[in-house]
């Protein structure tokens, strides 16, 4: 889940209840509504339609959308959503993230570590059973009940084909549905073609959320099994006509999450704590990052993905948090929330199994504050990034929780998810020493400013040593070689409490305190807040029906609009860019300057191609690399940015001004054509 | 104003507008609430008393307090009010910073750049004056008017006596009284002693707000005139007897800033904009100076002060901003302002000249959140830590302002303020071109984030080049070199227009722009806040009186109070530290490692002497180095801390929680002794 998240949401939050509004909605392919589309825009979004994109439509395990674009299993995304990849097969002599990669032979497509790629197959409601297992649980109780049966429904839905299949529960309405999602999963994801990250991501991050923009963020990768290419007889054709203004369009991706139905309270915890730490965080990480990269150009290279990350992350939680400090969202917030207890007061039956769920939330608001730095620091983000230590979190917590049944491990660990956690182990990346001691140098300094020098934390976790002593040792840990992490993991627990590596040996000595973080968590944030939201979402459903969206969940939706501008402080924005503005825009200094073969590249591509452009589909991190569809079931283009006013539309889409941002296809044909020499590509997808 | 700021201020706010309460306020010395001191105290507050004090209680411009302690001229203050000064004065082979500084003989105390010591000498009101020009005035013309005004009686108090004294208006109650401050003042201050800064600031970061606490943070500087120290007969006398806990203590100094008296708005500008801002800024600063002096021991030599002094601001500000989440806090905030609304309403002749004051300053609010960024960028914080940018908008502004009559200056550039201008100007302090290409790196990377790519501003600060040319090019300018600056301020406009400096040109170039800017927050933030502030603050002394204490503003203030711990989350805190407990703490790993002469001291300083100790005392930031004084007048510590409880106080006081930190008179004179070698000093203090 890297860019765009979907802004000024006060409008639009005002009617959050209703069901029909205009272009807005993340809809699941089991809900879509297709006559209010064919009222508005006279398509007709039919069963086959659907089946036809569901078939096409890619999730990347590397946070991203994507689309299977050809016969042979060519699928198109952004180039930002294989920065890491590009990252992973470099070395200090071949830098694919600023020279880019091309392969005109298919011998020449590269692995991605850890990559994984899946398409839907089929949805079914598995509601009644997961509501039943913790029908009666509270706390912890509560979260373990629930996720023991979502790993029993996962593992039954995959039985015997998990080679190729991966089943997940989806929580959708929060909690108002639960439905099994399964996916034809292909684990070798082979890069194809990948432009220089300067052009990509042309303005860098003062750019980045901004329209105009001159980014040619697209990258393609290849679907293999056996060592050969998948075919994809189910997928999306090539229009080689351009974009055009008012067109119908549709985007089916994998929006990561949005928080639109979350109580007033929720959004104030977010506000107040989780969003300035968060903030607070990043922001000193960034220095730290941005100086150690002026340490030198290889410096530069090892940290330029993890800081294109953190950017990112930074500016999209900033426009989130510019939305929650408007006093306007959490006052209609506060009168949506009031509306829908009103009703639900007003019919007894419904009061009775409501009950206080408003007020249990806001309860448990306050353990949520008070136990966010121990939780955020000591488990869910412990190790700030360092990749030594999520390897050895990984290896420890997998050999622990397969000793256990299935249904009692702590989710990420249950067996429908164990393949890719050990693809992703195992597969050899490189690991950055430097880098890690900055991370872990810096995790362990704020887990003592947060936590406090004297909190029994912090002696654990510390000892006596500094946390710049004690981030250089770890550093060293021999966990960087696949080979040491494969014995590790094959060889569980012995293995593990034999090991004399320095990371293990610390991941031992502190995960039970880590485990004890998050039990007090869940039995104080996680069930009351999920317990109550089951009964808000069903409360819902019964006083509004179920014809609304659901949340953003990292699961396969689809989104209609139009392609559009729109009308900025009174100024009008055109909803195209065409590659001539690229040139004028270039300055010579990063992060304006132009990659070598763009320099020369001015006569040679048709400055007239429509390059960027905007439509108002609904759309969040996560829908990267989605393809933009017209009304033929042809791509269009790739998702990869939303305007800055639509980064408040974590919290609600105003129609006016939340704008997706896609680069176009016709571009992406153009300039494997006329710059990167890849006719063969060009001509894959086009058909020629 | 470097350190504590004084916290869970809610049940404080709720009684704000009651005069009487438990050990509470800044007091102005010509409204001492004596009467309060003998019934709760028994402590006689003579006239007499008071004039000692005051006559012994220096202000130092580093933005410190400190006391006059021995009949020649000796200050006490604390190790982090001279840390810029003993930075400035070393070299890479002699850090006074890390090895500390002993002169044993007067001819061995050395000048502190830009430094001035200022001695209270009388009050006087000139409310009616200064409320009289802008009484008819709305906008920028009020804050010019008002400013003019200033100007005249600063320049008018202080005529032919220019050399000797400053003359300053002090804003109390918002614009309720303007009071002229008459000051000896002393521009020869010399460093005399400071201990290591290892063991000045012992536990760092981590341990800075925190207590119990093992900080030697004292230092000594002497005021010299014409080469000779001064003589001081009005000192206060150094107590030889150990503090004793419950005893009542007063602590004379200069409280930097409180903001008590502002609209539930005003918080939350500061809550959603300001505060916000800043720390995001600091954090990402933060990261990067942590950085940079990873590169290296000069590095860190260089990068030490500013370090120092942006952690201690972070910190300071996360505890303001705790304090303002606090739902309770803003709600009570309301609770006041709508009392004392109510009261001005039944009031008809009152209600007519407070006008809707609250309704201005909230509509004030939608433009200070709309020009923060701009204002804060180009104006107040242009810059951010640049030396040489700071030398250069000085010359710059002082050229073309000294060209105006006095009355229509820009603050900090009328003829009262000049003096100190040019001496802080003129002194000779190391520039560090390294640090100042990264303090403009930063300043310009973040005013391209801030104010956009496409910005005009954007577009005059920054022109073409990126952030990191453009910085790298002006770290070239010649303003290092004194020489110079004295140069181009004795040349005016003449000098100023013909220079090539680099700095010198870019700041001509960009001035005009930061002025309007400027203009704008004149006109439509500060002139209607202030304007109305003027008129709450006499609406508030119609309802309540005139007997509660002003807001703090960086001038003198007497603080009563008593030695006393205090219990935090139901454990109780004794109030005093013992030598012995240093060791204890030590870990060997900075900022726990004990300074070398330290480690050898263990068998040499008496184990129970006290070392720091809490009292109630109302402080804040600025406070630093301020005298605590028993109910005889004598000098028994000096003031470096608050605890972390205390950070809040900016908004309210909170008598159960809110802590002073001191080290004690014992332990400095322990340490000079016993481990300083510098008995000379010790004597000079104990009168031996």
């Amino acid at each position: 889940m890297r860019k765009f998240l979907a802004a000024a949401p006060v409008l639009a939050l005002a009617l959050a209840t209703l069901a029909a509004r205009a272009d807005e909605g993340m809809w699941t392919f089991d809900n879509f509504p297709a006559a209010q589309v064919k009222a508005k825009y006279g398509v007709d979004v039919t069963p086959a339609f659907l089946d036809h994109v569901r078939g096409a439509a890619v999730r990347l395990s590397s946070g991203c959308s994507a689309s299977v674009v050809t016969a042979s299993g060519l699928v198109l995304t952004n180039n930002h959503c294989v920065r890491d990849c590009a990252q992973s097969l470099s070395t200090p002599q071949t830098d694919y993230v600023k020279d880019g990669f091309q392969a005109t032979r298919r011998e020449d497509e590269k692995l991605c570590p850890g990559m994984q790629a899946e398409i839907l197959e089929a949805i079914s409601d598995v509601t009644p059973r997961v509501t039943a297992a913790a029908a009666d649980k509270t706390g912890q109780d509560f979260v373990r009940a629930r996720d023991g049966a979502i790993a029993a429904v996962e593992k039954e839905g995959c039985a015997g084909q998990e080679a190729l299949y991966r089943c997940q529960v989806i929580t959708l309405y929060q909690g108002g549905q639960y439905k099994l999602y399964r996916y034809r999963k292909y684990s070798d994801v082979r890069l194809v073609a990948a432009p220089e990250a300067q052009t990509a991501f042309f303005g860098g991050d003062p750019d980045n959320f901004n329209f105009p923009r001159y980014d040619l963020d697209f990258s393609f990768v290849r679907l293999y099994e056996k060592n050969r290419a998948v075919a994809t007889p189910d997928h999306l054709t090539w229009r080689t006509a351009p974009p055009r203004d008012g067109e119908p369009v549709f985007v089916a991706g994998n929006p990561g999450t949005t928080q639109r139905l979350l109580t007033a309270e929720q959004l104030e915890t977010l506000r107040d704590k989780s969003l300035p730490t968060t903030l607070i965080l990043y922001a000193e990480l960034r220095g730290r990052l941005i100086q150690f990269a002026h340490g030198g150009a290889e410096r530069a290279r090892i940290a330029d993905d993890l800081l294109f990350s953190l950017e990112n992350s930074f500016k999209a939680y900033s426009g989130q948090q510019k939305a929650l400090v408007d006093p306007a969202l959490i006052a209609a917030k506060h009168r949506g929330d009031n509306e829908l207890k009103a009703k639900v007061a007003a019919n007894p039956a419904l009061a009775a199994a409501t009950g206080d769920a408003w007020g249990e939330i806001a309860q448990a608001q306050v353990a949520q504050r008070e136990l966010y730095d121990a939780y955020t620091l000591q488990e869910s983000r412990a190790g700030l990034r360092s990749s030594l230590f999520g390897y050895a979190r990984a290896l420890v917590r997998a050999a622990q929780e397969r000793a256990k049944p299935n249904s009692e491990r702590l989710p990420g660990y249950t067996d429908s998810q164990l393949a890719l956690l050990e693809k992703q182990v195992l597969d050899a990346e490189p690991v950055y020493p430097e880098l890690e001691q900055l991370a872990l140098e810096f995790w362990l300094t704020k887990l003592r400013e947060y936590l406090t020098v004297d909190s029994p934390a912090t002696k654990l976790f510390l000892g006596k040593e500094s946390p710049e002593a004690l981030a250089a040792r770890l550093a060293k840990s021999g966990l960087a070689d696949p080979a040491m992490r494969r014995r590790l993991w094959d060889g569980g627990m012995a293995a593990i409490n034999a090991s004399g590596d320095p990371m293990i040996k610390y991941v031992l000595a502190t995960d039970a305190a880590s485990r004890a973080v998050r039990k007090d968590w869940e039995t104080r944030v996680t069930g009351p807040v999920d317990r109550a939201q089951e009964r808000i979402a069903r409360a819902r459903f019964a006083v509004y029906g179920a014809g609304d969206y659901p949340d953003a969940t990292f699961s396969l939706r689809l989104s209609y609009g139009k392609i559009t501008g729109w009308v900025n402080n009174g100024t009008s924005v055109a909803p195209f860019t065409r590659y001539a503005g690229l040139w004028q825009r270039a300055t010579g200094f990063a992060p304006f300057e132009l990659a070598p073969r763009w320099r020369d590249a001015q006569g040679k591509v048709d400055g007239n191609v429509i390059f960027d452009f905007t439509s108002d589909n609904d759309i969040i991190g996560g829908n990267s690399g989605s393809p933009i569809i017209d009304a033929q079931g042809a791509v269009i283009g790739a998702i990869f940015d939303g305007n800055i006013d639509s980064l408040g539309g974590a919290f609600g889409f105003d129609p006016r001004v939340n704008r997706a941002v896609s680069v176009s296809a016709v571009a992406i044909a153009e300039a494997l054509r006329k710059v990167y020499g890849n006719a063969a590509l060009a001509d894959e997808l086009t058909g020629r």
